[in-house]
């Protein structure tokens, strides 16, 4: 067992659904915040689980130069090195790597590139993506992938396309003959060879941590959802706890290479698919477009997950369109420029006119910082390059989107029509 | 009704007492973290309120400059400007002043200085840090005092100590005639004027916030506590609360001139006394003789503050010798800089050695941070420059210093010797 996806409720192309993972249920469609270095930048990760997030992303490329990937898998994996106990999804580095424009080289093998901390060269192929990954141990995995630029001529494009179709074979190849070696596999126990329901964790754990229990609780009921999927007397027939490794979508700005992109991940299999390789400086409406039409050749009864996007608007638009899982640096990022996402539209916390404003940032959120403090605290803080801006500015931002998310996710299963009007994203005109 | 003290047990010299503020009780002897900017760097204040701290310390020097005191009166004083419905004491800014040793100059009338921001001029007198200090509305407030450097000769610590003398005397009358205008004394009512229980505060409340009913509450108690020691029929004689000043004993490292001070100091009078002008350079042990000298001439029934110190071994080893109430940035600068206190002694979180330690940064420790996380990830934090890092380690520090006095406290309580070998912050030899 890897994952499990349910749809609970669908309206038009809409949908609400289940994620069960390794690490505990993800309520669907989700924004995934970005925890790049095994962190969200400035929260502590009580706070992250207060807020309710179910899954974060981490980035291979980034991890696997700090701390590095033995390190992590050492300490048990990304879980247990960064105490979080729920699941985590990580990228191939595919879209780091590609981002290294002048730092790169392309060939059928893999990827030459230069690190941007010291400028030393490495190579990632999908084997040493997948291995990278196994290492860390994300629930959800991603094969390795090339990131089309734009612009892009068809031949380049068609070749980029058949390059990462080669290149997620030999992901998904390689994946399937490791995924064993993942930390927290190897001590993974079926329900009933735990009786006493709490499973032990794998990984050098000197000394009881709080959350290793939360961990193998939801261990636990990953394998309790499993085995309640199936007769009662055959639990034991329930496999231990994988990884899910994702395929990704390709084919740059082109409906018909994305369509056979699409037809042809399919085709190799995986448990859920990404659409990789937009964001990349095309119009936004060209993005809409592209999503929209490569979308309709993904499988409805599998998880499908749009990367890198987006604004609190886009978020809600894509959720509509049928995407269930999204994740984004904006809300992280635009906090610690002091650019505040609110339901009355966006608030750059520097601006003078807030040095004396009582407020709270949003009068209609229920988060910790807007419950507390007011706008001119967080002015104040932004202003004296206090290290509180950056923790509180990020606390509500992702409130925000998770908020938004979670608003999309009750319409849906209300059944109603979840037009970003439902939900607390426009911006002021 | 400013504060009220009392001494709840006795061992040796080091006593265990209570100090009613207007916004809540401090249990002594108490460490006061430093918040210089209203804001202790990097921790949100629902987290020192879990972390137990009842009183903390901005500085009036820093706050002048940003945001300024009239935006902080206007804003309700730094109670409400910070949603901290706890004690707060300030500073009266002459201590930075005095550090800004090539920026300043000293007259009769006041301090003409330049800010370590822009090189801007400004004037700092007694009247002028009374006012500032009365605008910010600390439950506590010192007196304005020249911090003498060291070393200095006899005479120039003569004149530097009548000074401060003649400055006390300023402060205190400026301060007797304004402390009625404090944020908050203007809309503060006595227990009677308010059947329901909750006072409502002063300031430009344009909504509701959590915290302000905990302000009220605390305000409440402190007016009950006021009125239970009066004849329950007497309660509205119990007069509005206001702040209080603390006179400082300055002398430099001149015991007759330490004594002199001290007794001259109390003549004029204040609700409690403060040690300044230590740690100004002087060899550890002339601090240590010059503070217990001049500590036998401070009043034992009123509160006692050493500023400025120290190591967890010094607070231990100074609350033994009598002090109610110390505060320093050491353990937050230093957890900034990687270096945690812990009951094993010092560590340096960014050495290598701990990038594979899988145990708690202090194995005796109840914090969050020792709860949860590894020293690895700690590690793995600050050496990859991540804003968690100054986070979480501000949180281990505090909480290490904050149990260290609960455990002095706690000692003193049960009549047992409070030596610092019953706590746990001995060094490592």
């Amino acid at each position: 067992m890897s994952i499990q996806f349910q749809v609970e409720a669908q309206i038009g192309s809409a949908r609400a659904g289940r994620l069960l993972t390794p690490h505990g249920e993800v309520e669907t469609p989700v924004f995934m915040p970005v925890g790049t270095l095994a962190s969200v930048k400035g929260v502590p990760q009580d706070i992250l689980e207060e807020l309710g997030v179910q899954i974060l992303l981490g980035n291979t490329y980034h991890l696997y130069f700090r701390p590095g990937v033995e390190q992590v898998r050492k300490l048990g994996g990304l879980h247990r090195f960064m105490a979080w106990p729920r699941a985590i999804l990580t990228d191939s580095g595919g879209f780091q790597v590609f981002s290294l424009t002048d730092l790169r080289k392309v060939a059928e093998e893999g990827v030459t590139f230069r690190s941007h901390l010291d400028g030393s060269s490495h190579f990632f192929s999908p084997e040493s993506a997948m291995e990278a990954q196994i290492g860390l141990g994300a629930d959800i995995i991603m094969a390795f992938d090339e990131c089309t630029e734009y612009p892009a001529d068809r031949e380049r494009v068609r070749a980029s396309m058949e390059l990462t179709l080669r290149w997620a074979e030999r992901s998904k190849r390689h994946f399937e003959e490791h995924k064993d070696e993942v930390p927290w596999a190897k001590n993974h126990v079926a329900p009933d060879a735990s009786p006493g329901g709490h499973a032990k964790l794998a990984g050098a754990d000197e000394h009881d941590r709080s959350y290793a229990g939360e961990d193998a609780r939801a261990t636990h009921e990953a394998a309790e959802l499993c085995s309640a999927r199936q007769p009662r007397a055959a639990v034991s027939t329930c496999s231990p706890a994988t990884q899910a490794l994702f395929g990704i979508v390709q084919g740059g700005m082109d409906h018909q290479l994305r369509k056979e992109s699409a037809e042809r991940t399919i085709e190799i299999g995986f448990p859920g698919y990404a659409i990789g390789g937009l964001s990349v400086g095309e119009p936004r409406e060209l993005t809409r477009e592209i999503v929209e039409s490569t979308l309709e050749h993904l499988p409805a009864e599998q998880p499908r997950y749009l990367m890198g996007v987006g604004t609190p608007e886009e978020i809600v638009e894509y959720a509509n369109l049928g995407f269930d899982m999204m994740d984004c640096v904006l809300p992280t990022r635009a906090a610690r420029h002091g650019l505040l996402f609110t339901s009355e539209g966006k608030i750059s916390i520097k601006q003078a006119r807030y040095a004396g404003d009582a407020a709270p940032l949003d009068p209609n959120c229920g988060c910790r910082v807007c419950q507390r403090y007011s706008r001119a605290y967080l002015r104040h803080l932004y202003a004296s390059n206090e290290a509180l801006a950056q923790v509180l500015n990020t606390v509500h931002n992702l409130s925000f989107y998770l908020d938004t998310m979670r608003a999309v996710r009750h319409s849906i299963l209300l059944g109603k029509e979840t037009g970003s009007s439902c939900v607390r994203s426009r911006p002021k005109p």
